[in-house]
């Protein structure tokens, strides 16, 4: 996808003319439209455009509007002559075709002409139906949308035009278009304006009828009779109404949009926000999003004829969601699916379809033999809640604990986040996020580590101050893969001195501080939240490993020779990192180990809805068998296994295997081959990451998957209070001078940006320049 | 919405035959298929059935299927002489025109017959395109959705006809149909088949193109034409094509459904489930919803002639979120609108319209002037998590308390229940269902309160046992709105001593026990998971006024002088309890005092998708506002106000307060007419209540708004380990005989039903008897 920009300028009310069908009006309706516009408004310029056309040339639509209605402006993009839809015409055309990036620039290029020399008007009229195949064969409701122009959709007045207007509908409106009104001929005989007056008037659609132009007759005065049809028309009581309607439509969404942000500081409370900076000036108002891109309301609107919105890309995938696009119809189409078929259904004891065919994708490609068992919740927070509650009740019975201890801990990593609910908020050490929150009380101990970034060219693992006693200096690789490849790196000295490392500690926690464990939990390979921190995987293997090999450390006294877990119940939290965020279906398995437990939201709804799948193994799902039902995990939320969530997750996730399978990323893998490990790849490319590594103002950087991070060097200190990264940030918003512009989030002296599975690479370029380029630009 | 059961039998394999447009072949093709499947099955019986059929009788569109099909047997249903669309022709009509609940159940009993007969199949051809209005006027993909017939969709070969057949395919999706295939006679001009085999094939979904009928001629040799073309296409691959793929997908279908329970009991995790009682045949196989019913598959299936689906009333609203019914178009065209306009849009510092809009309608309509602010969530437990937050904070910062504190605890009321995350958890005494949670820490005092009910006839508030010294007897009222009068009853003795009461207890507790509180939570009148409780709301009124005069005991030396909030902030929990579950947009109003912090969910996204609103005032606010960024409330999670949610929501609230202005409950509100006292009101009869609250197995009963709690007497004692409720539950699962059953939701010795807003009183009223009739059954 290409920056596009959707199409707004306060003194241009420009509107797409859509059709029912083919043969319903849409040039007649927009050639009385034009007229009618012409005489309400002779000081205002009126412009009609038809971006493809096919047929004769003298046939054509422009021509037919030019001809009956004086002093205004008609434009085609492209013409072929053949009288056939545009995608065969373009077929047979030995001239030029466009692509939909080329076509919509063309279009999105002419408006622009049109809004430098407004106030006026502009229709642009699409050919045949709402689906009708643009010249490359995308269809046009999908081919336009990015512009998302305000419809007026021409209903189809014959026998049938009631089901063909409907459905025409629906089609602009699971894609996000806004249908302004409906316009169709009155035919006496199906009399389908009364019924769609009163179908649309239920869901606030104007449905305005007007009378049919005359028949054509073969006495040579149709020019005649249609100037004439033409002149009553434009002073009828429906166009009046029409016109002051599409007046007014535009005023209210421009006003709308302008009155959005000072309305939202008035009223909403927002998440993970110091309220004191916010102001109506700092608030984003986002009309809509498409592709990689919101299109953002522009702040500096003085010049009227300045467009309205800005593309923006989304450089958080939207808090880390976001994977397939914004705004994409399949995703669509696939929630109102299970919308229709089901609406909610409770899920205690009830299956439905959805539900269960998400379950067995999950476990049919989770590299992981050990899950076997899902359990689904409404986010990661709350999915993480679920892990805890399995893992904790796993080690109480397999230790025989009294089932009311509450002295439990987890084993975990600082700067860990795992969500935002007190349990959730307890797997963490005291930190900014939580140190004022009433109830939080960390319950755990968590290990420092050493770290992964690219420093002046160098791939490093960093071994932080306080560890280099134990651990040593850290080390320098090749590559980022030969860092990931663990078998080779078993026999490092610094595998050892991780062992060796771990052992001492959770022997001291348990046998000298008496702790009492029951989880271990990790974020695998990227802890996010904490600042995008690449974590030595080798290190968190050997967590892994260490904790399970030590029985005698975790498990009092043995009293259960089961092995199907041993030490204690392991959760990866893949909330973030899994589902192809770092590149792979499973960000566990970079570390190549088995979590007995797997957490995966985010990515699993493909940026649409909240959904939450905790994965267990039988042995974990076995701890609560009982003949007490207090025994049982008693949790659940109203919308536990929403059939929409697990719809939209289902597609989602086909949508991701099967660009997998069909080699959609190669263009980005090909330039991070490397022989000296396994296959670690991102979007951002390998020159972009080292050209980063060797800026004088960056301390690290590390890109995996889709994820982009920088650290800054922050002479004032790290951590989430730094503002080094804000000016950058601030930099990328302001687009300087650019067309588009980036929303970046930041951790403190971390800057980090995501792109979508979908983003193109000639998109991730441009961004990789714009942030090479504010790098070092004042603002 | 009657009780229609979707059509499926094991051994019939029927389809609806929709088209993309009228004139597009639907019989032609129809005919095709009936005179394909009368070759390819000598022995099984074919069936073809037109529902509504207007024009000629002698070219009605059966008569064409049975002139050229020898063997198979035609029905039409209904037959109008006009050449109009049903609407239309019914309108014109002397003769019987059907309700849509007439029309369906004639097809239902229809199809039903054709399976008494089976093996064999059965097309049911629509008439028009998908859209197309009934006799009735609904169109028919709506009239006809809830038989959910898997569907034929013929596509439109004709210029055009590529927009068309998508667009209809969509409005198909949408509502949840599923299409089997899409048949299109080829047309070598437009090749709007193979464009459509292109598009389709992406979707899954099979597009076949057979040859166009030849054209009709003056000759009289048209019947021999189209005989000769219906054999050569009977035998030709592409019906070959379509005849296996209708068989395979009948088979799979109800493989599928067979298998679904077995499946998912060895890989489904159960929210709040005891598996050692779950088995695949304990487990409700849902093939779909519509309206008030599941969709449930027959467990007893060796007769296969028996309908394969049973409708299910769903008497736990879906576990309370169901309001405006399963399968409801306008929601899922909500849900795709805004998936196609935004996907979603990360929130921290922007605005969309769907979330603003929906702030501004919850807060206008709150009957509640302190609120001013919205923070949305995921679920009714993260939004309480919010609340508490919120609360807490307020306190801290009211008293100068350390932001570290830990040991603030809540007032409550014993038996609440507010949700399954750990921090929700914490707000309600220990019970069985957070005992066995390891982080579970009641941190709260619960006030025990008197209860009302019907017992008798008689309408009670009834005083607990322990409490019966200090307040008395309890007291007996002549109707449930006079209990619900709180400004009439402030004089009576009781409301003395209640507020002694409550005094006395919050004194000790501080002044003596020297606890510190920071919130009063209460679920205002119903206490859910609790029991389904109604609390006397003269005691929860008093108990927020109490706590509210009380600055001297809960504000540590009144440091501060400001009463926008005076005691504690007050958090009212109308997760369940609020938007019209009980009868009135908000249940605090029923309470008569204003909270400081309200939470809503469940119904506030109509039964779709999980969303959740904490609303506070703005001094609760301002709490969080300071330069340091972290006193922000540092909570959020990654959907946060997704689009979806907060645009079905909007619509859902919208169908709601329309749904109240034009008096859509009336029927139900006159008979609980009372003049002593405020409107309240049940969709349960007066009558039905007061029956079962004289029934010796019932200890009490309780009906408000669209919640049923009937408690039943239990030798072996109340509580959720009670057994006694699960008889009359599973008398309600299995029908006794009925054509349609009762999914229900027990707590301990409670049974409770819950209608949607939409359920009709017929529906109730069946309802009401067979519980009555089940209560004194036996298994």
């Amino acid at each position: 996808m290409d920056v596009i920009r959707s199409s707004l300028w306060k003194s241009l009310h420009s509107y797409q003319v859509y059709g029912a069908n083919t043969n319903v009006g849409k040039t007649i309706i927009s050639t009385a439209i034009c007229k009618s516009l012409r005489r309400k408004f002779p000081d205002e310029k009126i412009w009609y455009l038809k971006p493809v056309s096919t047929g004769p040339l003298a046939e054509a639509d422009d021509c037919h509007v030019g001809k009956f209605v004086r002093g205004i402006n008609t434009d085609c993009l492209f013409q072929f002559d053949e009288p056939v839809s545009p995608h065969i015409a373009a077929q047979q055309s030995s001239g030029n075709v466009p692509s939909d990036s080329e076509l919509l620039q063309s279009i999105y290029s002419k408006i622009s002409q049109y809004a430098d020399c407004a106030p006026g008007w502009a229709l642009v009229e699409t050919a045949g139906g709402v689906h009708s195949p643009g010249p490359s064969g995308t269809s046009q409701v999908d081919l336009y949308r990015p512009l998302r122009l305000p419809t007026i959709l021409v209903g189809d007045p014959n026998l049938g035009g009631i089901s063909s207007s409907i459905s025409a509908f629906e089609s602009l409106h699971v894609r996000g278009y806004d249908t302004s009104m409906i316009l169709l001929f009155s035919n006496h005989k199906y009399k389908n304006h009364e019924y769609l007056v009163d179908y649309f008037s239920k869901r606030n659609v104007t449905v305005l009828s007007i009378p049919a132009p005359p028949e054509l007759q073969p006495d040579g005065g149709d020019f005649q009779r249609m100037s004439e049809y033409y002149d009553i028309l434009s002073e009828s009581d429906p166009m009046e109404h029409a016109l002051s309607l599409l007046k007014a439509n535009h005023k209210s969404r421009t006003e709308n949009l302008e009155s959005m942000a000072s309305r939202a500081s008035s009223v909403l409370w927002y998440p993970f926000s110091q309220h004191l900076s916010i102001s109506p000036a700092t608030i984003t108002t986002i009309d809509s999003a498409y592709g990689d891109h919101f299109q953002t309301l522009n702040t500096s609107r003085e010049d009227t004829r300045r467009p309205l919105l800005n593309p923006t890309f989304d450089g958080s995938a939207s808090w880390w969601t976001q994977g397939l696009g914004h705004g994409n119809p399949e995703l669509s189409l696939a929630a109102a699916y299970a919308a229709g078929r089901y609406g909610h259904v409770m899920f205690a004891g009830t299956v439905h379809e959805q539900a269960l065919t998400l379950a067995e994708t999950l476990l049919a490609n989770m590299p992981n033999s050990r899950l076997s068992r899902v359990f689904y919740s409404d986010n990661g927070s709350t999915g993480i809640e679920v892990a805890v509650k399995m893992a904790l009740r796993a080690s109480v019975v397999r230790n025989r604990w009294d089932a009311s201890i509450k002295d439990l801990e987890v084993i975990g990593l600082k700067g860990s986040y795992h969500g935002d609910t007190i349990g959730a908020m307890d797997c963490s050490e005291p930190s900014v996020y939580n140190k004022k929150v009433g109830w939080y009380t960390g319950r755990g101990y968590w290990f420092e580590y050493p770290t992964v970034k690219m420093v002046n060219s160098n791939w490093i693992v960093e071994v932080p101050e306080a560890l280099k006693r134990e651990l040593g200096p850290g080390s320098q690789y090749r590559s980022i893969s030969e860092i990931f490849n663990l078998s080779g790196r078993q026999s490092e000295p610094l595998a050892n001195r991780y062992r060796t490392y771990i052992q001492k500690i959770i022997k001291k926690l348990v046998q000298e501080d008496k702790r009492r464990f029951g989880a271990l939990i990790l974020e695998p390979v990227v802890l996010g939240a904490g600042g995008m921190i690449v974590v030595d995987p080798l290190f968190q293997k050997l967590l892994v490993e260490v904790v399970r090999e030590s029985r005698d450390v975790f498990e009092s006294g043995r009293l259960d020779t089961r092995d199907d877990w041993t030490g204690l119940p392991v959760i990866f939290d893949e909330v973030f990192t899994g589902l192809y965020r770092l590149g792979r279906f499973s960000s566990g398995s970079f570390i190549g180990v088995e979590p007995d437990i797997s957490v995966h939201a985010k990515l699993l709804t493909g940026g649409v809805v909240p959904l939450c799948a905790t994965l267990a193994s039988e042995s974990i799902f076995e701890s609560f068998i009982s003949p007490d039902k207090s025994d049982a995990l008693l949790h659940g939320h109203s919308y536990t296994a929403h059939a929409i969530g697990c719809t939209v997750a289902q597609a989602s996730i086909t949508s991701m295997l099967a660009m997998e399978r069909d080699h959609s990323w190669d263009d980005f893998k090909t330039q991070w081959q490397d022989s000296r490990g396994p296959e670690i790849w991102s979007v951002w490319s390998r020159e972009f990451i080292e050209k980063l590594s060797n800026d004088p103002a960056v301390a690290g950087v590390i890109g995996l998957g889709s994820v982009l991070a920088i650290t800054l060097k922050d002479s004032a200190g790290s951590g989430y209070t730094s503002t080094i990264s804000q000016d950058l940030q601030s930099r990328l918003a302001q687009g300087n001078g650019r067309e588009w512009n980036i929303h970046s989030r930041v951790l403190g002296n971390v800057i980090y940006l995501m792109s979508s599975l979908t983003s193109t690479s000639q998109n991730i370029r441009m961004i990789e320049e714009f942030v090479d380029s504010a790098l070092h630009s004042k603002v």
